[in-house]
């Protein structure tokens, strides 16, 4: 037996409750290194003397691990638990905290058991439905549609449809998202989210000058709630994008502090260096290097403050299903923490998404955000279609992995993205390839979680790196949006919504498989330039096909 | 390279904050399998274009791997950083979220380099320095000191110094304690932590029905004043039990429910199924299966108010020095939180010990608690001294993991510990041996923390597993006292207050360094039947010995 490989930890994402009587566990081996993989468990007051064995399936595997789970239901849920392992020679070791262990002495259990002691219920991690079944549809907002009812305080410096700089202004509003809601909604789309609407100098807003007022070039607050209110007659959903990590030079309480310096009740509300924040040197914490983004300090309990009452201010006046948190990984949990509190206090399915790039176990384990932007999925999904650097078997191995980085909760939440306004188009990066497209959309749709359709995507929009991606939407012909709706139209399989999910490589397709209670759904995907088959259908070249039982 | 064994997960033990500016970075691989390990870091925002290298050094080992430390002072806290690995042949790899791979673009490095993304100032967990100088005497009040001055309620129906009963009660109260304060001091400890004293129907006061006096029979608030007062004078500090877990049937609110059923607004402050308690059948959660000890409801935001209300008084009130947290593990992560704000809030220096008996670093993150009591530790001196279990060079493994499960700061607050009120006597496991007590004793001071001596260990008193592990203290010749005094006093040296720590076995000796800046202190244990020397020192069978530099 492989000792290196094995790999548990309690109270994480490898043994943590699913619901008040439910625990998942999760054992780590290597791959095909085990025959067997059992749990005995038990009650942890009398674990050694009563304790029950259970089998683990083997759930996934990636290139180097087998993971195997098991779901258990606990009358009491004071779960004490080590592991039998049974090797490909029939050799059985015990695994506890203490490791992998020929003998096991169940009288002194107590001290080097696993455990999850208890299921207390503030510590179950629910998952909001309605993010699981989402079709989200990000918006650029100055790029997606102006309406002409705006009058632009900045002018509008760029043609529609021309090349962006990083300074162009091309007028789209809020009121022209508005008038595109049935085509948008007709796409197979259900929840919208925008790029941030607050007051702002930027085309982008990212630095936000006043967190109470949609920017007038967007058309204010007015065009915000006519938005909301068309979204509402459809069932749509609205997510906004909070900017909590820094915000504009521009903002009263950063001017306050260039005024008075530490005389200014705001002084501790940034990170200086100082008394007055200087550009040159730059003696104040800013985002990546922009000076104009002076950052917010989050340990500050004004700030905490200040913030969270944004947070439910949009919620409580309009509405809003949930928020998008900018550069979240650079904000402090503690303020996470707070934030979730008071805004799930609004309401238990409006939902917190982080922007964070990397691994992010420590946001999502029921504290701080429900999911995060699946950017690790979108870098498989360029490695595999753009970059040509893994096969079909490494993308199913990656795909496991990632599932594997997060509970069942969070992977059923998690927004899954092949691009949006930070990352180069996908459709350019496969060379625009409107066939390698669509099967990697066909992949994201199936993927547990949320899916995320950047505007434009649909017609479909080229663009290279920042701000080559927000170019202006321009409405096609319609016919490749027709095959884009054809791909999302599957999300509304309830298998897609809450089904358990498994990645294969079969003579050479990607498969993917959603299995519900009373209903499986397959996608095979062809990523090469001959016809293959398997499960009794073919499929063309660079083209993707689905199976629904 | 053994790939099996590798393992780094960011903002997690394997990377975290020291300080504002300082990261401690680990790396886990198969034990002797890289020559060296190195880390490529730099800035986030700009990792593609600037970046360092630094060596790790080899701070541990155990039966399986090796760990590889670095810490890095950072100007710029947006750290992103990959490790770069060279097997015994040579061989170099990278080692990123993607895992090792021999070659690394880091063009699109943001997609999967390691990072902690800033190092916001409330995220950071600092450590509390008295604990880490800390000698911890802890006292079962009934079986301590009877001075006479009390009166007691249900009367004494034991001989001082008889065999105890779950239902003996010796007549223990603090103006006893007081009355040994000298005695307690001049055996070097500083800080005194008492089994629960709060009002109770039983000898050992866990089922508590009035948090906010103390037992009659210890002598009231009255006596704890005094006593209060009387460490104060001596510069001890006192630490008491927090049992938050459960409480008594005896409880007022526990009693109107049982009376108002749903009627009683403290219907939701247990976990009751059915509108009115009943024991048989027993349809509330409890301790164990202690039916008089109903659990609170931990998730209740009233309960969380009333404990941490009770938490505050008596660190307002009466100036305590930090809580023991009884059957933590079996309490919310979200009251400890809140707990620990309210708590921290009063004094950084209030410490929060957690009884929880396994790997917590779920509860070590610095949202919850300070530190554990390290019963994973006290396992390991078990296996070594009592069972016979351990080699000197598995002791010295076991002891490095057991430093790996957590921080460094953790590490510094552990609460360590040859036994407790909750265990046999470790004096007793060890067959009664003297010399095996103080050599174990020598270790538990060497170890990073808080050194714990579970009163009576200095007579020393024999016990087996509760009731008898409790016993009368009482008084002997004070020879023996004489050989824990001379242990514990080198806790006053700097080395074993904030040093690094190493475990090493060398010519058959257990070997335990610990170095400060200017100061190195070495243990030698002989835990054989023959002399053996090391470092040109001569220890002799069964004993230790002490090299400061």
């Amino acid at each position: 037996m492989n000792k290196y490989a094995l790999y548990h930890k309690s109270d994480s994402l490898y043994g943590y409750a699913v619901d008040s009587r439910t625990v998942e566990l999760r054992l780590r081996a290597a791959r095909g290194d085990l025959a067997d993989v059992s749990v005995i468990y038990g009650s942890k007051h009398a674990f050694y003397k009563y304790r029950s064995v259970v089998s683990m399936r083997l759930a996934a595997s990636d290139g180097l691990f087998d993971y195997f789970t098991v779901k258990l239901k606990l009358s009491d849920t004071r779960l004490a638990y080590i592991f039998l392992l049974t090797d490909a020679d029939g050799n059985k070791y015990y695994y506890s905290e203490d490791g992998a262990t020929e003998s096991y002495d169940f009288s002194v259990a107590f001290y080097n058991f696993f455990q999850l002691a208890y299921i207390n219920k503030n510590d179950v991690m629910p998952c909001v439905d309605w993010l699981s079944r989402a079709v989200v549809y990000q918006i650029f907002v100055d790029r997606f549609k102006r309406s002409g009812k705006t009058e632009h305080r900045h002018g509008i410096n760029m043609e529609w449809g021309g090349k962006p700089t990083p300074k162009s202004f091309a007028g789209g509003d809020l009121w022209g998202i508005a008038e595109e809601l049935d085509r948008i909604a007709d796409l197979g789309v259900d929840t919208l989210y925008l790029t941030p609407i607050f007051t702002s100098l930027s085309n982008h807003k990212y630095d936000i000058s006043d967190y109470y007022n949609v920017d007038p070039d967007f058309g204010g607050n007015e065009a915000f709630e006519n938005l909301m209110s068309e979204c509402k007659k459809r069932g749509m959903r609205v997510i906004l994008d909070a900017v909590f990590n820094h915000c504009s030079e521009h903002l009263r309480e950063f001017r306050d502090v260039c005024e008075k310096g530490a005389a200014s009740p705001y002084r501790d509300w940034f990170i200086i260096n100082g008394d007055k924040p200087t550009k040159r040197p730059l003696n104040y914490e800013v985002f990546a290097e922009c000076d104009y983004m002076p950052k917010w300090n989050t340990s500050n309990a004004q700030v905490q403050k200040y913030l969270c009452d944004v947070g439910e201010y949009w919620i409580k006046n309009y509405g809003i299903d949930g928020w998008r948190l900018d550069v979240s990984d650079e904000v402090s949990h503690d303020f996470w923490r707070v934030f979730r509190k008071r805004i799930k206090a609004l309401g238990s399915d409006i939902v917190l998404i982080g922007e964070n790039w990397h691994d992010s176990r420590s946001y999502l384990r029921g504290d701080q955000f429900d999911s995060i932007m699946n950017y690790a999925f979108t870098k498989a999904m360029l490695d595999y279609f753009a970059y040509g650097k893994l096969t079909t078997e490494e993308l199913c191995f990656r795909l496991n992995e990632l599932t594997m980085r997060n509970s069942e909760q969070v992977n059923l939440m998690m927004l899954n993205l092949l691009d949006c306004h930070d990352t180069h188009r996908f459709y350019t990066m496969c060379g625009a390839d409107k066939e390698k497209l669509l099967c990697a959309l066909a992949i994201e749709v199936f993927m547990p979680g949320a899916s995320m359709v950047y505007y434009g995507t649909e017609i479909p929009l080229e663009g290279g790196y920042d701000p080559d991606n927000r170019r202006c939407f321009i409405p096609g012909d319609g016919e490749f949006a027709k095959k884009v709706k054809e791909v999302l139209k599957y999300k509304k399989l309830r298998a897609l919504q809450e089904g358990s999910v498994s990645f294969s490589c079969e003579n050479g397709l990607f498969v993917a498989e959603r299995r519900a209670v009373g209903q499986t759904v397959t996608l095979l995907v062809n990523n090469t330039e001959n016809a293959l088959s398997s499960r009794g259908k073919n499929v063309a070249a660079k083209s993707y096909a689905v199976i629904a039982e």
